[in-house]
């Protein structure tokens, strides 16, 4: 497996992005993912009861089981809780950009990142889709992940090549997200792309995998978006034997595709509003990996933890008080906590429960003042 | 039913307080509440996996439905999670003080508020005991609120009283805490003294119904502390034709309590760390009170909200946003939002759901840049 840092289309995707005037700062707001052939998708979104116009309609679309050729992304309005309006809104959008490329509607995907409850300004998107369209190229993630970019102050993207039998196969992911409700904003958006060939049952239980490890593990603020969305595209341009089994190539690629998600992941909780540490929770001891990860994420979404963390302070009872409280049956003489050093930037906390022999790892940032700075005056 | 500000004893109760060493700071940290007959009781723990010595003991006291006559009180120290030596800690003190009293071990209860993981220290304590019991008197209320606090800036005080029959009533509680969990120490404690006759069946149902309206009710930060407790003691001094039926007295007595316990809950909110506003999030169109507490509780808790209701950002989507994700299944249509004016320093918002006619009122502070100051830098 070989890392790149940057974003990289993999074979046979293009992509652009440029400024419609959603966002007042008149900013890179609109990108456009295409693969020159159909391809398959999987995808997971939020699991928030209000779940945005655009949320909507690619599950309405992910249920017809049809290919994938591209995905319009704005920045600057989430089109959350905007009623019918926003729907007619989103599918507008859509219909729009397939007429446009000559594909079906349901194989142009849109996703949304921004402000929740405004009207989404879809005229400006109308009027820019042709030049988009008409942008698209081989090095256009470059412009596409800073166009997603809401609060986001660090880019977003990782690259893993692997060997599948003689083809070398591509996965690259470009991320939005400062939270799992980015602070000032709404939303986190993560867009994978990769050239292998797989079958869409395979694809969607390597993408399961893939986040449980990584989107799941991670915690800014306990939050929960009404827009997060994770997507991977695959076009099969890397011609490899198509995987439609659980083998070998399938392992392989499913580490990738883990490998990726992880790595924006974890540049999410970097990126946390205000965070002045990196904090890994592993959870050692437990009877299931869900129940250390439950453990682990009660102890992340502690604000006094939190708080502790930016202090520096050794408080361990704090640790002891969120992991008694998230309803598995810990005993006290079981349950021991290790504090990694706490001057340190990236910071380890470990916890042992003595219930069984699973463990699970979740990551967080610290509360700081800054954070409350932040979103206390946005809208 | 009328009202007083400050806290008072109720017929055949006295109290005393005096400081023991076990606050650097040398202020008051021991007191002592007795009453001169034994007097029914009724007590609510926290729900932590993990608890504290002092509460532990105590569960087991009320397991064996034996009356009380005292209860000892430390600050600077939760005994909690100091193991076995804890216990025989918290069990010396309860002997110590029922042996000096003349009373069974099980009729002296104890409560313990400060950090958590340090041995208390019972030798101060007990070398302590005959002076705080020497100098019990009527008065000795004044010290005994004080006493119990400890990052505490508020007294947290409260007496009603009301007529059963021909006879006046005294219900009168005190409590310490800034929070489920006070930051930088641990705990929330209450303690509610009253000269009523009751059964002790009818006194836990009281406390059971005056503390879903208000203990349960408030949050912080959403941390659930290991020492929290809420106590009434029932002495039957006033008089009163005894209460064992769900009679009018019933009434009388139980709204009493609810009025005093709900004075407290507010002012812990009112006195939590760094706070700047007090918030009253009233959520109506229920399926059930407890749906709607749990809607409530979901806002409450949401860091995004309450940094918003800081920076007086009438923010609603981070209202839809907590409220969709707490598993109540909100429809979008029928939600709505309505932030009271947000410049005062009492704010109240209101959530309808139109999803039934139950409704239910929690109490919660807003984020600062000050907590997070209070909690970075304690043990």
């Amino acid at each position: 497996m070989k890392i790149l840092t940057r974003a990289v289309l993999p074979k046979g995707f293009l992509a652009h992005a440029l400024s419609c005037g959603i966002k007042r700062s008149g900013g890179l707001d609109l990108a456009l993912l295409y693969s020159v052939v159909p391809a398959q998708v999987a995808a997971l979104f939020t699991t928030n009861r209000i779940q945005a116009a655009p949320v909507k309609l690619c599950r309405s679309y992910l249920k017809k089981r049809t290919p994938v050729r591209a995905v319009v992304i704005n920045s600057g309005n989430a089109n959350c809780f905007t009623g019918a309006a926003g729907m007619r809104d989103a599918l507008s959008v859509s219909r729009s950009t397939a007429a446009l490329l000559g594909v079906p509607e349901e194989e142009a995907w849109i996703a949304s990142t921004g402000i929740i409850g405004r009207r989404l300004p879809e005229g400006k998107i109308h009027g820019a889709l042709p030049q988009l369209i008409k942008g698209l190229n081989p090095r256009g993630i470059g412009l596409a992940k800073k166009a997603i970019m809401t609060t986001d102050s660090l880019v977003k993207e990782s690259t893993v090549r692997c060997r599948l039998g003689s083809r070398t196969v591509t996965v690259s992911g470009i991320a939005k997200g400062a939270g799992m409700i980015a602070p000032r904003m709404a939303t986190m958006l993560a867009f994978v792309m990769t050239d292998a060939a797989i079958s869409r049952a395979f694809l969607a239980r390597a993408l399961r995998e893939a986040v449980e490890d990584s989107f799941n593990s991670i915690t800014v603020d306990g939050c929960m978006s009404t827009n997060d969305t994770v997507m991977v595209i695959a076009n099969g341009e890397a011609g490899n034997r198509r995987i439609f089994v659980p083998s070998r190539d399938y392992a392989s690629f499913r580490d990738a595709l883990r490998y990726v998600c992880l790595t924006l992941a974890k540049l999410m909780v970097k990126d946390g509003e205000g965070a002045s540490k990196f904090i890994t929770i592993r959870v050692r001891g437990a009877r299931s990996r869900a129940e250390a990860r439950k453990v682990g994420l009660a102890v992340a979404n502690s604000s006094l933890f939190k708080c502790a963390m930016y202090g520096e302070d050794p408080n361990f009872g704090r640790v002891i008080a969120a992991a008694g409280a998230c309803g598995v049956p810990i005993a006290e003489r079981a349950i021991s906590v290790v504090l990694g050093n706490l001057k340190r930037k990236d910071i380890s906390v470990e916890v042992r429960l003595s219930r069984g022999s699973a463990e699970g790892t979740v990551y967080t940032s610290d509360l700081t003042p800054e954070y409350v700075k932040i979103n206390a005056d946005y809208s």
